[in-house]
């Protein structure tokens, strides 16, 4: 006879999480606000109030009474309720990930981390990598330690890797990145050979930035992205953000010389949007109502950006509605040119700048670079070296300047150690599902040509975002494809843009 | 020899205090947002965030460990120390406040008031009173027992003025108001009687609403509302927010043939939010770090708004730069000309459309109602009658309808009795400390004409804004003028007004 989990608990371990997400949207609207509308005099008081609202999630969460909650509710769920169990495995995974860290190592990471930004925004207008060595060296080491409290068994790095990936490791990060490695290089330096046939004025032609918002806006709503629970904003650094079920919010910036910065960029934070657009407003507030994994998030961006957006059936359709709103400035322009353009690939410094063959490249280095600081195989102060043999064996290039090199990122001067990989990951997981939707969909280039992204998204939709965090991503990959993760797809997806064919599919 | 405050309860106290308020900086943003940006899908969300973030911010005000620091610093302050006096009183008074009102009570009010929103919404949209009688009965109702939790000793409706005007008191408000009553329904007459010769076009001339906004940014800076600490946007209903210290916003609306709405409703909210720009950073975080009451908050808005915004000498000095900035509407329209016009006063049905003679007779009926409403000498069912007569008697119009009559104001369907009076105490303290400012700055009116407003300003922010809520509102206009708070000002000031006299000196 089925059990019934035990219906008090259950109640209570509803309601205790669903006050946790609501004022975890809460934080997600402070720090949207501080990325878009926050006045310079506000600042001060914006950390304050992260902090106490930190402070009260991070209380709320390793309340005795919470873990008791759903201890109750594991003893008496039925084996065959996958939900619940699902439910119970993320709710103890949640819990133990607030209550592992200490407080004082919590407050530690804070405090160093707000000063490791502060010295990262100066050292890199002063290309000086010097002055952020120091503070850089104690963010490692608080990192080091916050690993050991997270617990791992193969590799320190793992812990914090999965902070990101659950279920990641980093040998298996290491294995896939290796086939990219082995392929990469060759095609991006095959492709700069090639480089002035792709060499096109199309993506310099200027365009007023109001008008590029009404593309922005206009491409962003075909694609799928519901305005009704979203916005568009301006930002330096886009990003998107979900507020709440119902207000996923993206931003893009505007380069009026450049415009594929804000229409790739809004393309592509509309595919973030769209997945969280996309989770079941059933799962919210429970541990399951979110995201499965950075990876997965960046699947979708990547896939809507560089599997949509730049290839030739979707220019066959958008084009002369992108030209028509641009005032005819792309006139005599065809969608092959356009496609060519949008693709060009060339190794270059930046990483948010890169083409999509040569951007894996920038990742891998970054990996490499930051397990072996964990590892302790390589101190801080020979990271600028090391940083620039990397970009020289991988890319071919060496940076100028320290802020052209190792200081051009954020992430490792607020903590977020382990989080690079999943940009590749991502990508990589794109190019797996876009292959299995172009089997499942046989009309999928043809709706593109059409202006139908529907099929598209109910397809997204029902195989990843119905699903929240209820799989692993490995599992949530096998089950919508019917194969673990797989570098070959995107082998194949980037030795196709790299080699210029743009039209040919995929599994064709 | 002095006392010492307890170093480790004060410590504790002040930190747990600061914690509330930032917590409460996080909920006026969710405010803020709310009503400037939310998409309509994320309202529910919002409902569900707003009331986990107040559920958080309440059970941290009851906690028994905050009022055990702070007797424990009352326990051991020193008799001298005013400061620390002054921060226990209203630390106590929040703390009493926050536990007066029983749980159950306060869910009730939440529930009922939400219910009682929605139904009026649709009441006034169908201009059908019955149907938002019953649930209005329901709040009246409650708000009765929350005075009773509260606690009061002369009169029930006290205990709920005073959430909004601490130390006020009905007999208080009554005897101001029947001063008001005295003189405004004659001078309304006469002023309605010579109306046709301040009937002027130009508040009706064209400006397009994004010249109107610049124009608003422009004015609001002139008058020293600080941009680096705040941000102007576009609502239905204007309003003012403080955030947090350095973060305070507002909002208008544009009306392109009816430009007064936006200036004058700028001006309106940058008087408010300079008060709260006031108040110094270091009291921020403390129970004292906020307005004073309502009252004193309305006195600063209505003092930029009516006293400087709607004066012949603002107008000699604003005109060019007005008329410049909008293209040259305005060619040929003197100061006397502008200021008379924009000070037409007419008898009129609606409240927030009301001129400054007319206005505070909208005020007074509805005072007399809800006390009414409160002592129970009124039933809701015979509230609009009550209300047409009571135009009638005042202002000698009728509504036609109950959308245009009872059902207008928020306030109510909200749960804000007590509330009502507060807009026209403000009024009468912006006009006491008129004349004070103006006896102490002699060059006032040249200041004005010079557009250098930096004088009035520092004396608000002597005066009014550095106390925070160190005082109650009386002994603040007390300490500021010289006497309690006292009607003839303001009926010389609307005297003159509704006389036309705008050039005329209060004070000469």
């Amino acid at each position: 006879m089925p059990n019934t989990p035990d219906a008090q608990a259950y109640e209570e371990m509803t309601r205790r999480f669903a006050t946790i997400a609501h004022l975890n949207g809460a934080a997600s609207l402070l720090d949207w606000d501080q990325m878009t509308k926050l006045p310079p005099g506000g600042r001060e008081a914006r950390g304050a109030q992260n902090a106490a609202l930190e402070g009260v999630i991070h209380e709320r969460l390793v309340d005795p009474a919470l873990a008791d909650a759903v201890e109750r509710v594991a003893a008496t769920m039925d084996p065959d309720d996958e939900f619940t169990h699902d439910w119970v495995r993320q709710a103890r995974e949640d819990i133990r990930q607030a209550t592992a860290v200490p407080a004082q190592l919590v407050e530690a990471l804070a405090l160093t981390t707000s000063k490791a930004n502060a010295a990262w925004v100066k050292a890199r207008e002063a290309s000086d990598f010097a002055s952020f060595a120091p503070v850089l060296a104690e963010v490692v080491e608080l990192n080091r330690e916050r690993a050991d409290a997270l617990g791992w068994t193969e590799h320190r790095y793992d812990a914090l890797h999965r902070i990101y990936e659950p279920g990641s490791s980093t040998e298996r990060v290491r294995g896939l990145f290796a086939r990219l490695q082995a392929v990469l290089p060759g095609l991006v330096q095959e492709a700069a050979e090639g480089d002035a046939s792709r060499q096109d004025d199309v993506v310099e032609r200027p365009i007023a930035a109001a008008v590029q918002e009404r593309i922005v806006r206009d491409v962003t709503a075909r694609l799928g992205y519901d305005y009704d629970r979203g916005r568009l904003d301006e930002t330096v650094h886009p990003f998107a953000q979900a507020i709440g079920v119902g207000d996923v919010r993206i931003t893009t910036r505007y380069a009026e010389d450049r415009w594929p910065t804000a229409f790739f960029g809004g393309v592509h934070e509309a595919g973030h949007a769209m997945y969280e657009q996309g989770i079941p407003a059933a799962l919210y507030g429970t541990p399951l109502g979110r995201y499965a994994s950075l990876a997965v998030h960046e699947s979708q961006s990547r896939l809507w950006e560089n599997h949509v957006a730049r290839s030739q059936a979707f220019w066959e359709g958008y084009l002369p509605h992108f030209d028509a709103a641009s005032g005819g400035t792309f006139a005599g322009v065809d969608a092959p040119q356009m496609a060519r353009a949008v693709n060009r690939v060339y190794p270059s410094l930046i990483r948010i700048e890169a083409d999509q063959v040569t951007y894996p490249l920038h990742v891998i280095l970054r990996f490499e670079l930051e397990v072996q600081l964990i590892e302790g195989s390589l101190s801080v102060q020979d990271l600028p070296d090391a940083w620039n043999d990397g970009m020289q064996r991988l890319l071919g290039v060496t940076p100028p300047s320290d802020a052209l090199g190792v200081l051009q990122d954020v992430h490792w001067s607020i903590g977020a150690i382990g989080y690079f990989p999943t940009y590749a990951l991502g990508s990589m997981m794109a190019a797996q599902l876009w292959e299995r939707m172009e089997h499942d969909l046989p009309d999928l280039e043809d709706a593109m040509r059409a202006g139908r992204f529907e099929p598209l998204l109910g397809w997204l939709q029902e195989r990843v975002h119905a699903l929240g965090r209820r799989k692993l991503p490995d599992d949530l990959m096998t089950a919508a494809t019917g194969r673990a993760l797989d570098p070959e797809p995107y082998v194949r997806h980037l030795t196709h843009v790299a080699q210029g064919d743009l039209t040919r599919r995929l599994t064709s």
